[in-house]
C-alpha cells in the first residue's frame, strides 16, 4: 500500500516526512496537481459495479485502491503548468483526479471538504466554544453601531482578517493589529471586521495535533515586549520555541474539535495570559510545523509519516471528510 | 423561527417555493450573497462561550440562531455588488457569511460541503456503483491507450466533460455527444476524457429527490428519433415529461445515495432502456425542477417548502454536511 503526496516540487517540510516514509521502507507517490496531463497521469474505470483506478508520476504508475492515505500538502492548481493551461482544462483535471481519489478508502490529511470547513474562522470560534476552549471574546460585524458598542465594552482591541491570507501574487498574511482607543468605526460597513479582545500575554504556543498525537511548544513574550507586537510571526522576539505539555482539559478539547472538524492535523495557535489560560486563537489545518520541529526537536514529522503509513484504509470510508458507512 | 434562501433577486424557481412558504405562514428572509455590505449586512458575537448572530437585508433582522433552514439555491458571489467590489471584499465577505451560517443549527438544502463535493462525477459514479445503481461502463483517461482499448470494448461511446459547464461568461452547458466509430483518441493525452458506453434509450429519467420524498418524471423517445441526439438537454422531441413510477430498488439505492452524499435535495438523471432498466447518468444536487412540475404537474415547489418550514433545527447539528455529534 503506498502513501500518495500531493503538493509542489520545492516542499522543504514534505521532504522531512519522505525521509521517515523511505527509512521505514513504505512505498511514496509524490505528485503536483499542477503538473497534470504533462509529467502526471490518470485513468479510471468503472465497469460492472467496480472501480479500477490508475496514478502515474515520473514513470510510476500506482492503482488508487492501493494507496493507503494521502497527503495533501501544498499542491498547486490542476493543470497550471500543462503545455496549454486553461481555466477549462483545470477544472476538468481537478474534478478527475479529486473526484477518483474522492471515491478511493484511503485515509485523507486533511480531507478536502475537511480542509475546507476548516479555514473559516467564524466557524472555527463556534466549534472551539462548543468544545470548551477559551475564546476571546469576539466580534465580526459589518454594522459600526455594533463596534463602537464592542469598543466600549471591550476597550483593548486588536483586529484581524476573516479569511487570513490577502490573495496577493503571492499571497501575503495580514498582520493582526492593535485597535487605537479612538478608532473611527464608520468604515466597518464596507467590509466585515473581526475584532476581538487583545488577550495580554506571557507566552505563545502552538499545539501541533497528528491525529490524537499532541504536540505542543511554548515561545515566552519577553518581559518587556512591546504590547503592540501582537502577532507572534511579525514579531521581533528571538526567545526560542520549546516544548510544553499540554494541560489535560485543553488535550480534551482539541481532540474533540479535531473530531467534529474531521480534520487528522491541526496547528492550533493560543495565547497564554498571566494565569496560566490558554486562549484559542485559531486552528490552522494545513499550518507550518518545520520550523517548530527545527526548534524544539519535536518529532512532528516522524509522527506524520507515522500516520501516513498505517496499513490499510479506513475500515469505514471517509466519504464526506467525516466517518460514515459507505451503502 | 425563519427560512433563510440564498439566491438571486431574478429567480423565478425560488418565486414559486416562496408562494408556498408564505401561504403556510412561514417567516422567510430571502438574500443575495452579492449583495453583502450593500443591501446585506451581519453581525456576529462571541462572548462568554456563546454566538449571537444576525442578518439584515430589505429591513429585516434575523437571528441566527432563529434559522430552521437554509436553501442555498442560486446565490451569486459573496459583495460583488458592493460599492467596491474587490477579491479581497469577496474573500472576506464569504468567510464571514458561509462561517457563520455554518455555525449555526439549521438545516441546510444543500450543506455547503456536500453541495461542493457531489458536483464531482467520478465520485457520483463510483457512489452510486455503490449504492447498487446500474451504471453503463464509463472510462476517465489522460492514457490515448486505455481509451483505444475502451473503445474496442464498447464501440458505441458517447463522449462528456468531466466537470460539467464549459467556464464562459456566462457558463454554457457542454453537450454529450456520440463518439465516432473511426475517432482517433491522441488528443486524450491533453485533457482527462470520459467516455461512457451510449445507451439506447427508450425514455430519459429525471428523478427528483426531497429527503425521502421522490418524484419521477419520464420523457419517451421517439421511435426514430436520431440515434445521435443523446443529450436530452438539446434534443427536438416535443413528448411531454410525464409522471413515472420509481422501481422499488432504485427508490432504495437513490435514498442511499443522498443518505451517503449528504444531500437533501438532487435532480438524478437516469437513460431507460429497452429492457425498463434505469442507467444512472448523474445526479445534479442543484439541479432545476421547475420545467418538470409545469409539465408534470407534481408537486415539487411545495415539497421543498414543506422541508425547509420542517419546525425547528436539527437534533445533531450538520457541521459536516452529514449527521455528527457536535461536542
Amino acid at each position: 500500500m503506498t502513501v500518495l503526496i500531493l503538493t509542489s516540487e520545492e516542499d522543504v517540510t514534505a521532504d522531512m516526512v519522505v525521509v521517515h516514509l523511505n527509512a521505514s521502507g513504505v512505498p511514496v507517490i509524490r505528485l503536483d496537481p499542477a503538473d497534470l496531463t504533462g509529467g502526471v497521469s490518470l485513468s479510471g474505470e468503472y465497469v460492472h459495479g467496480a472501480f479500477r483506478g490508475h496514478l502515474q508520476a515520473a514513470d510510476r504508475l500506482v492503482s488508487i485502491s492501493g494507496l493507503r492515505s494521502i497527503w495533501v500538502r501544498r499542491p498547486g492548481t490542476a493543470a497550471t503548468r500543462a503545455a496549454q493551461p486553461s481555466s477549462w482544462l483545470t477544472e476538468e483535471s481537478a474534478q478527475a483526479l479529486y473526484g477518483m481519489l474522492r471515491g478511493s478508502d484511503a485515509r485523507w490529511m486533511n480531507h478536502p471538504d475537511a480542509a475546507r470547513r476548516a479555514r473559516h474562522k467564524p466557524w472555527q470560534l463556534r466549534l472551539a466554544q462548543r468544545c470548551g476552549l477559551p475564546v476571546p471574546a469576539t466580534l465580526i460585524t459589518t454594522f459600526p453601531q455594533a463596534a463602537r458598542e464592542f469598543a466600549d465594552r471591550y476597550p483593548d482591541l486588536v483586529v484581524k482578517p476573516v479569511s487570513g491570507a490577502h490573495p496577493q501574487d503571492p499571497p501575503r498574511a495580514v498582520p493582526t493589529s492593535r485597535v487605537a482607543p479612538d478608532t473611527d468605526f464608520t468604515a466597518v460597513a464596507y467590509g466585515p471586521t473581526l475584532l476581538q479582545r487583545r488577550v495580554p500575554k506571557r507566552a505563545d504556543i502552538r499545539l501541533t495535533a497528528v491525529d490524537d498525537r499532541l504536540l505542543a511548544a511554548r515561545k515566552a513574550t519577553l518581559a518587556d515586549a512591546d504590547p503592540d507586537e501582537v502577532d507572534v510571526r511579525f514579531a521581533s522576539s528571538d526567545l526560542p520555541w520549546q516544548p510544553a505539555d499540554v494541560p489535560p482539559r485543553i488535550a480534551e478539547a482539541v481532540l474533540s474539535y479535531l473530531r467534529e472538524a474531521g480534520l487528522s492535523y491541526g496547528a492550533f495557535d493560543f495565547a497564554e495570559d498571566a494565569d496560566g489560560t490558554w486562549w484559542f486563537l485559531e486552528c490552522n489545518q494545513s499550518g507550518q510545523f518545520g520550523f517548530v520541529e527545527v526548534e524544539t526537536g519535536q518529532p512532528i514529522a516522524r509522527t506524520i509519516a507515522e500516520w501516513l503509513s498505517r496499513p490499510g484504509p479506513e475500515p469505514h470510508s471517509r466519504v464526506n471528510g467525516s466517518t460514515t458507512r459507505v451503502c
